[in-house]
C-alpha cells in the first residue's frame, strides 16, 4: 500500500480530469486547480440556456481562454490535455448538462461540437425533449428525437452524459448509443439513495458501454452531507469499481465555487419554475466538506484512495485516464460519412 | 487577341470564382455550376437572420453537403478551392449579407467563423448596428460597435464586405480595416448611377486595401435591365480596371435563380417591412439577360472579357484569382494572439 508520501509522489504524476465543474471562473479558481494538479476540467456551459445564449456563454469562455492563457487552454483534440499536463496549464472541455442548447435542431449537435461542446446530457432533473429526467415522476426513456440526437451524437464525437437523467432513460442510451456514455457526476444509489444517484443496473449499463461513472464530491451526493468522511467515500468507490471494472470509475466533483444561490436557483428553476431556489427545503447551496472543498484538495484523493488500497496504477485510472481514455475514443474522431 | 475557341479553351483551365449567389440550391443547380467551370461561390446564408436563424441555415448548408458531396464541398482552407477545381466539384464558402448573424455580441464573430462563415457585409440597404445601408438618407459612417466589429473580423479572419453598404461606411471601412475588403457584388455608379452601386472613389479605396469590387450582372445593376448586352458589361469592366488595377477587380453574379418572390420579399423587408416586395415599384424578379441566365453561362463572361481584348492573365484574374488572393489573405490566418 502507498504511504502518504508516495501517494503525494503519485499525484504529482498524474493526469488528473474532473468530470463536471461550474464555478465562478476567475484567476484564483484557475490557480487553484493547477495548484491542485488538474490537468483538465468538463466545465459546464449550459443548464437550461437557449441556443442562442449558449453561443454567448461559449464566447464569454473564448475571451477567458484569451485573458488566462497562463493557466487555462482550450480543448482541440484530447492530446491537448496530455500537453496542458506539461505545460502547468488546465485543459478546459466545454459541455452542457442539457440538451436545451440544440433546442429542437438536430443541426445544432455538430455545430455545437464544431464550437468546442464535446459533452452534452441528455437532460437535467426534468423531461427534455431528449429524455426524462431523474425527478420526473414517470420516465419514458428516451423519446424518438432522443434516439435521433443520440445518433447524431455519436456520429459527430460529442460525448453522452446521463448525469441528471432518470434510470429508464440512462438504460436506453447505453443500449442505443454505439460509443461510451457516461455518468459524468452521481454516486451509487447503495451509497446516498436519491433519483440523483445511480442504481446498480445503470452502473453496468455504463460500464458495459465502455464508459464511466464520474464520483461527485458534491454533499448533497453523499450519505452524511458535509459530515462524510473521505474514507466513507474511498470505501464506496471500491464498491463501484467491483460493479463497474476499475477502468470504468472516474472524478466528477460536480464544484460549483464561488455561485451566488441565484445560480443555484437558475440550475433548479430555469424558466420553469423561476426564482424558487429548488423543489426540496435546501434552500442554499451546501456546505463542503472538510477533505474537497476547493481544486487545491484533489491530492487528497489520491491520499484516500491510496489509503483504501488502490494500486498507482488503478488510482491514475480512477484520477484522470479512465475520463481520457473516454474522451479520446467519443470525441476525437467523427464518423465517417463521405 | 484571343479567338473564341482561344477563350473557350482558357475557361476550362480557369479557376473561377463567384463572389455571391443566392439561390435555391438543389442538385440541378450545383450540376449547372459545375458545367459553368465554377469551382467556388460565396453563397450567403442571412439577409436578415438573427443568431439563431443564421445557425440553423448553417446546418442546412451542412446537410446540402452531405448529400450532395458529389458536386459540392465546404471551404477548411482556401487552397480546398484548388482541389475542388482539380476533382470537379464546387467549393461552396458561407457568408452573410448583414451583420444580423452576430446581433449585439462581438463574440458571435469568432464563433460564426469557427462554423464557416468566411464573409459579411456590414449592412445590408438599411442602418444595421455596424454601419449604415446604401438606401438610407444619411449615411453616419462605421458605428462605435461597428469599429469593434472591424478589428475582430480582421483578427479572427472574416472578409469585411461593403456591398448594400452606405458610400461613406464603405470609405469608413476601408481606413479601419487592417486586411483588404471588398464590395462582393455591384457595379460602378459611372455604368449605372443607383446607390447600390459604387463611386468611384469607392472603388479607388477598396482597391487600396488590396480588396475587390466583385462585378454584377443582376440586371437592376446594368444600365438597359435585361437588354444591357454582354459587350457594354466587358466595356464597364474594362474602366473598372483601369481605375481599380487589374487585381482588383472580380465577378459576383447575384444570381438568385429559382426563388420565389417571398425570398424577395424578405431581402428587401425583413422583419422592419414585411410582406412588401420592396421600397421601390420593382415587385418581382428581373428578368435575366441573355448572356448570364444561370451559372452555365459563365463561359460567356470570358469570351466576353476576351473579345473586349483583356489577356488570358488578366481574364483568370477577373474570373477567379483575384477572389482567391484576396479570400486567401483575409480568411486563411487569423491574427495570433498568444
Amino acid at each position: 500500500m502507498l504511504n502518504a508520501n508516495e501517494a503525494a509522489a503519485l499525484h504529482a504524476q498524474l493526469t488528473i480530469v474532473d468530470g463536471v465543474e461550474y464555478c465562478n471562473w476567475d484567476r484564483q479558481i484557475f490557480e487553484q486547480l493547477v495548484a491542485g494538479g488538474v490537468s483538465a476540467v468538463h466545465a459546464t456551459v449550459a443548464y437550461h440556456e437557449t441556443a442562442r445564449e449558449t453561443l454567448s456563454r461559449i464566447g464569454e469562455w473564448n475571451r477567458l481562454f484569451q485573458a488566462f492563457n497562463d493557466l487555462i487552454c482550450p480543448v482541440n483534440s484530447i492530446t491537448d490535455i496530455r500537453t496542458a499536463k506539461t505545460e502547468g496549464r488546465v485543459a478546459i472541455l466545454l459541455g452542457a448538462q442539457n440538451s436545451s442548447p440544440i433546442e429542437d435542431d438536430i443541426d445544432l449537435v455538430a455545430l455545437f461540437r464544431q464550437l468546442g461542446l464535446r459533452v452534452m446530457q441528455l437532460t437535467y432533473n426534468n423531461q427534455s425533449l431528449l429524455a426524462s429526467g431523474c425527478f420526473e415522476l414517470k420516465d419514458g426513456g428516451v423519446t424518438r428525437f432522443g434516439r435521433e440526437v443520440i445518433r447524431e451524437m455519436n456520429r459527430v464525437g460529442m460525448l453522452i452524459d446521463l448525469a441528471h437523467g432518470g434510470e429508464v432513460s440512462t438504460l436506453d442510451a447505453a443500449e442505443l448509443s454505439d460509443r461510451p456514455i457516461v455518468v459524468s457526476h452521481a454516486n451509487p444509489r447503495f451509497y446516498h439513495d436519491t433519483p440523483r444517484n445511480v442504481s446498480e443496473g445503470e452502473m453496468r449499463a455504463v460500464a458495459e458501454t465502455g464508459g464511466l461513472l464520474g464520483l461527485s464530491a458534491y454533499p448533497r451526493h453523499l450519505p452524511n452531507g458535509a459530515q462524510t468522511p473521505l474514507r466513507s467515500f474511498c470505501d464506496m468507490a471500491a464498491r463501484a469499481v467491483d460493479i463497474m471494472g476499475v477502468e470504468h470509475v472516474g472524478i466528477g466533483t460536480d464544484l460549483c465555487q464561488n455561485q451566488p444561490v441565484s445560480v443555484l436557483s437558475w440550475m433548479r428553476g430555469g424558466r420553469w419554475n423561476p426564482g424558487v431556489p429548488g423543489a426540496t427545503s435546501d434552500l442554499d447551496w451546501p456546505v463542503e466538506t472538510d477533505w474537497f472543498a476547493q481544486a487545491t484538495d484533489f491530492p487528497n484523493l489520491t491520499a484516500g484512495l491510496a489509503a483504501r488500497g488502490f494500486s498507482g496504477k488503478e488510482i491514475a485510472g480512477i484520477m484522470g485516464e479512465n475520463w481520457l481514455r473516454v474522451l479520446s475514443t467519443t470525441t476525437d474522431q467523427q464518423t465517417s460519412d463521405e
